[in-house]
């Protein structure tokens, strides 16, 4: 990126957060109306939701400059209001999965230090006894709810055309549909209710994470900007392309990565037996068998992760999900090479995608 | 009622029940592409939906039918179609909020039979071990999204005039919020976070039921029949006195009523320490100390509370919650009394409401 994509980028994500920070600041507002609890409840969320990188909300935002040619700036103030304002509730849609997933997978930790299910659990006064987790777990939930209420709100009221508006609500329609399918998927691979074939793991990846990730930003600008169908078709495709090779890096890195760096416990996804792609091509192999009794283990040691990656390389698992980051890799500059609907400056913001994550490859 | 309100209603409940089949069994249709589990996921929402006596979306028809001074069936169609879908809509987030409920609660039974997550859990290859249990509440927190985005996307699509739909968008906002901050109020209740006493009590039931079940449907039906802002309010308030009225007499029902009748468990209030306006009165009284023991014990006996049942009528606590329902039920009389706002046909329907209460008091 060149200096002044960078500065560029730094002034939106103030953008951004400036929105989301105003929308917290007046729900938090009128929670204090129902008593002490829900403001706490609602302070808590605002802390959380600025944990991240904003990776939806800002692709989101350069994808709309650069489909309609101009930068943010330029734009009629309304509208430029109206892109700030859905990039915002991206990053609250995201929030509110997160949120469910982490009371269904049990976690109150997210990058070493306790998720919002974990410091309302630690803000009980009975903590950390079984009254205190469930405190958590309900706040996670009814957080989680009031969020995605929220980005159905935000959606619903964009000050768009009225058949824009449609489009945009069919499109998250079907994100949340899919991407709660895929969690379900994801949960029922790892509660053993389906088997964790290769195909499956692939699926329900593209499901739960590439659909709302990358394809709900860059459909959604599309149908902002009045584009073809063909390019929200081929935008659609990029997306999950983008969203696959993303989440199998996020996969690799969690088995083989520094955890000191991308911040999850090194251990986590061997001891919650994540059924991975990783996991999925081990299983075929005959290392497996020395696999099998530590995956899934409550009591896996540091020793026993050092030996599985070791196996997870020499059977060729590793290899295999770096091949599969390049070819969804390859088939995206294929995509785009071959593309008559996606314009050169919306061509650029995806290749700066796969630029960012080549650069997180080691 | 005379013979033709209740064939009247019951058309009304055929047509309601068909539009929610309709959006079922599309939802049904879609969910097939992601797999087995996640149709049959929809098809258990499907049944269990259909458990319900549709008191919302019933009283918000009658109520729309009464303010605009006309049958439905003499409305224009795509009118009637929007009633009849807003109508299914309020179903849907009523059991939304009820599987969100149970699963916080940790409930899997419902009237003496599985719920959707007791369901989901059999259905579980392992069932009835801990992985099962997993997949019910993971089941019912994803089915729980899953209504909450659909009820708000047929808010946002409502065929009618813009200025209609964002006041129909900001009282379901309104309503969301509420509620969940009166679902949190009742676990922090349970959970000991906050103080038993009588005044919260009351504003927490108010919240948690009486704001989505009653005022929604009748400020909704104000709204879309382009009252004035009085009517809005006085059905805000009658919705108030109604709500709570039949909260007071469930949680009266559920000690000292017949649990072959109402179909709940005669002792689970009292073995899951529910906090409830009789607990509350008890509480200040001196028979307390007899009550405290067995209150919230799971080892309480269908002895125990008989004793206790004993106790919370000589010590006023069940004469109290009758008065506070006599007290509602008269603050609705003498509202519709001196309203200027509220015409007689939705008087009338207010006051059916009114003898359906009086008729299941015993």
């Amino acid at each position: 990126m060149t200096v002044s994509t960078v500065r560029a980028r730094e002034e939106l994500r103030v953008q951004i957060e400036r929105e989301l920070a105003r929308h917290l600041a007046q729900r938090t507002e009128v929670a204090c109306d129902y008593g002490e609890q829900f403001a706490t409840l609602w302070r808590c969320a605002a802390r959380h939701v600025f944990g991240g990188k904003l990776v939806r909300p800002i692709l989101f935002v350069e994808m709309t400059q650069a489909l309609t040619g101009q930068p943010d700036s330029a734009a009629p103030s309304h509208e430029r209001g109206t892109v700030i304002t859905l990039a915002a509730a991206l990053e609250l849609l995201h929030y509110s999965f997160l949120l469910h997933d982490d009371v269904i997978d049990g976690d109150l930790l997210r990058r070493h230090v306790p998720n919002l299910i974990g410091e309302m659990r630690g803000a009980h006064p009975a903590s950390p006894g079984e009254p205190s987790l469930h405190w958590g777990r309900t706040s996670g939930i009814l957080m989680g709810d009031l969020l995605l209420a929220g980005a159905h709100q935000t959606f619903a009221r964009a000050d768009v055309a009225y058949c824009t508006r449609l489009r945009l609500l069919d499109l998250l329609d079907h994100t949340v549909t899919e991407s709660v399918a895929g969690e379900q998927a994801d949960v029922a691979l790892s509660d053993a209710v389906i088997a964790p074939d290769l195909q499956t793991i692939v699926t329900m990846m593209a499901h739960k994470t590439a659909t709302y990730s990358f394809e709900l930003p860059l459909r959604a600008e599309a149908i902002l900007a009045g584009s073809p169908l063909g390019t929200e078709r081929e935008l659609r495709e990029a997306g999950r392309h983008l969203g696959l090779a993303f989440q199998l890096q996020d996969d690799l890195m969690a088995v083989f990565g520094d955890a000191a760096e991308h911040g999850k416990d090194a251990l986590s996804d061997l001891r919650e037996a994540k059924q991975t792609v990783i996991i999925a091509y081990a299983r075929m192999t005959d290392v497996w068998p020395q696999i099998a009794p530590s995956f899934g283990s409550h009591e896996i040691t540091v020793a026993d992760a050092e030996r599985i990656r070791e196996l997870l390389t020499r059977c060729g698992a590793q290899g295999f999900a770096e091949q599969l980051i390049d070819e969804h890799v390859r088939a995206l500059y294929e995509l785009l090479a071959g593309s008559l609907d996606i314009p050169p400056d919306a061509q650029q913001v995806l290749l700066t995608c796969v630029q960012h994550l080549e650069g997180r490859r080691r």
